[in-house]
């Protein structure tokens, strides 16, 4: 690999001249020795070496992502949101001419260590530590952005999407259509995070709309395929069942449509289906899925921003509070439709 | 942020003393200093400077993958073969005490650019440079694991699953449920490569069944839901109709199965289909998908563990032509079965 005294014994001049070239402070080198440098570093393939840099105390051009990685009996990375957001953040970040570096979510304490072992420039958080992040922010004093975040802490800076106007969206929608017993499916949750406010909008929605608010169609649900699939039959069975269901995740609505195949039924005659999110396998099937469609891209896209501006600036080395929340809209596809008149199921 | 001379001063020795202790050159310290010096390190919670030991020249604790981003108008990761490989080498590289860099590939050039700066302990390389992995390894070396790569040089180290395998029980599926007239959707290839290999395999499967192999219905098409779809008007449009299609990923099956719902009618009625990579998505829709399983997690436990061996052992600072091939499977669902006579559709 060439060094720093290889382009010096090239050029006829001392290492600490090619070092000025190279790390910038041009004022002391004729500016024809700044060219001949700086022609030699780019025919010989000098690489200016970034532990050097992170050691000298300039930027470690570093940026970390953390994301939940919840059960280790599933694949990592298998939810399809979370993979478009590591993606799109891998591209910004190479974009600015930094490194990423991802780490699955385990423990405010270990993910500290991990950061500071680095010396990252910032880190995005995605969905995790959710209550934490006031004692996670005390830890480690570097630009953070913390995606899909409650926070109200003013020392927080957070980018997410409005929660609570998909959850009216859903309710306008399937209220319009005629329903009046309706469900939410989502994992329970007593903090203030994103699928309280969905539900808290869905709530707001039915009300608005002169439809019965029913705590017993709250249904619980984890975040997943089969815990879809197995609440299709809950709801199916249901002595009071009801004729449409606000799924807070795809991932949960596209198990639901699956349980009612496997029943021989289908949305939206049997049940209308809406979820959140907009992933592309709601897309890839029949009936297609009625959804709260995000741009998981652009909270990428926002997070690198938001982050990278206060890398770049030492002033802001810690922003406080910086918020950004993007519109949700309806996609309107084919899994709600009029409610039938059912009984209870034989 | 503790340093190795609040380390010092609180134990009363040198800052040469601490270092030696913390970098393990314990000969020239008292074991009473080593055991106060540790508690101290502990205790102040001094963390050792990644950067520093990288510039030292020990290792640098970071591991790159690279894997392909190879359509910027589709958003990155957003196949669930790649985010999945990606999500278990993280976890893998994390328990091994490292962190993991991740980079979508460009060219060779500032691959190793970018691999350089960061003087990483090694490489993976998901399914990108297929025939230039030979420049790639000339141009640095480091230990570099290949995945689904099919290069013969002696020189690189490979981990990818046995495709051809999977093309013949393709085959023997098809031709055991009494196709005679089936097609092959991949992406036109000239290179050796998985896709050529599936192919192959294939066909190699078709001719020990006695089926005809009929090269226009080898038909190209891209690695996508979009192309798959595409293809399933052009294969029910055809002349001299297949009854069965084999497709080299579930991304494309997927597409293909979308296709003959639009148009009302059904695998396997209409035309039996088999995919290739046993994605969950396969299974979350009805007719759920029969394809040829290949374990992603164990593909990318078994690239980490191949190369972590490496950069262990500074004797096998460049491996050399290590091999593994994992096994892949039948997976039995519900798009196979005996074929119907069909004319010209009309």
């Amino acid at each position: 690999m060439t060094t720093l005294r290889d382009i010096a014994e090239a050029a006829g001049v001392s290492v600490m001249t090619v070092s000025n070239v190279v790390n910038g402070r041009l004022g002391k080198v004729s500016p024809a020795m700044v060219a001949r440098v700086q022609e030699l570093v780019r025919d010989l393939g000098y690489v200016p070496n970034a532990s050097a840099r992170a050691l000298s105390g300039r930027t470690s051009g570093i940026v970390a992502l953390v994301y939940p990685d919840p059960d280790p009996s599933q694949p990592a990375l298998a939810n399809a949101h979370d993979a478009t957001f590591v993606g799109e953040v891998q591209r910004q970040v190479s974009a600015s001419g930094r490194f990423l570096m991802i780490h699955a979510a385990r423990d405010v304490a270990s993910t500290v260590a991990d950061l500071r072992t680095w010396g990252v420039d910032g880190a995005i958080f995605l969905g995790t530590f959710g209550s934490e992040v006031d004692a996670l922010r005390d830890r480690y004093d570097i630009p953070m952005v913390f995606v899909d975040n409650y926070s109200e802490s003013e020392s927080v800076t957070t980018v997410r999407i409005d929660d609570a106007r998909g959850g009216v969206l859903a309710a306008q929608h399937l209220t319009a259509a005629g329903h009046t017993r309706v469900a939410f499916a989502g994992p329970e949750t007593a903090v203030e995070g994103v699928v309280r406010r969905r539900l808290d909008g869905f709530l707001q929605g039915l009300r608005e709309s002169g439809a019965d608010v029913q705590p017993d169609l709250v249904l619980p649900c984890a975040m997943s395929f089969r815990a879809g699939h197995d609440l299709a039959g809950a709801l199916l069975e249901s002595s009071r069942r009801p004729t449409a269901v606000f799924a807070t995740a795809d991932v949960i609505a596209i198990g639901i449509l699956k349980g009612l195949a496997d029943r021989g039924l289908s949305a939206p005659d049997d049940l209308s289906v809406v979820g959140f999110d907009d992933l592309s396998e709601g897309e890839h099937r029949s009936p297609m899925l009625t959804t709260i469609r995000q741009d998981v891209p652009a909270k990428a896209r926002a997070s690198v921003d938001l982050l990278l501006a206060a890398a770049e600036d030492a002033a802001e080395r810690a922003p406080r509070g910086g918020r950004v929340v993007l519109d949700v809209e309806l996609v309107e596809r084919e899994t709600v439709g009029a409610p039938r008149a059912v009984g209870p199921t034989p």
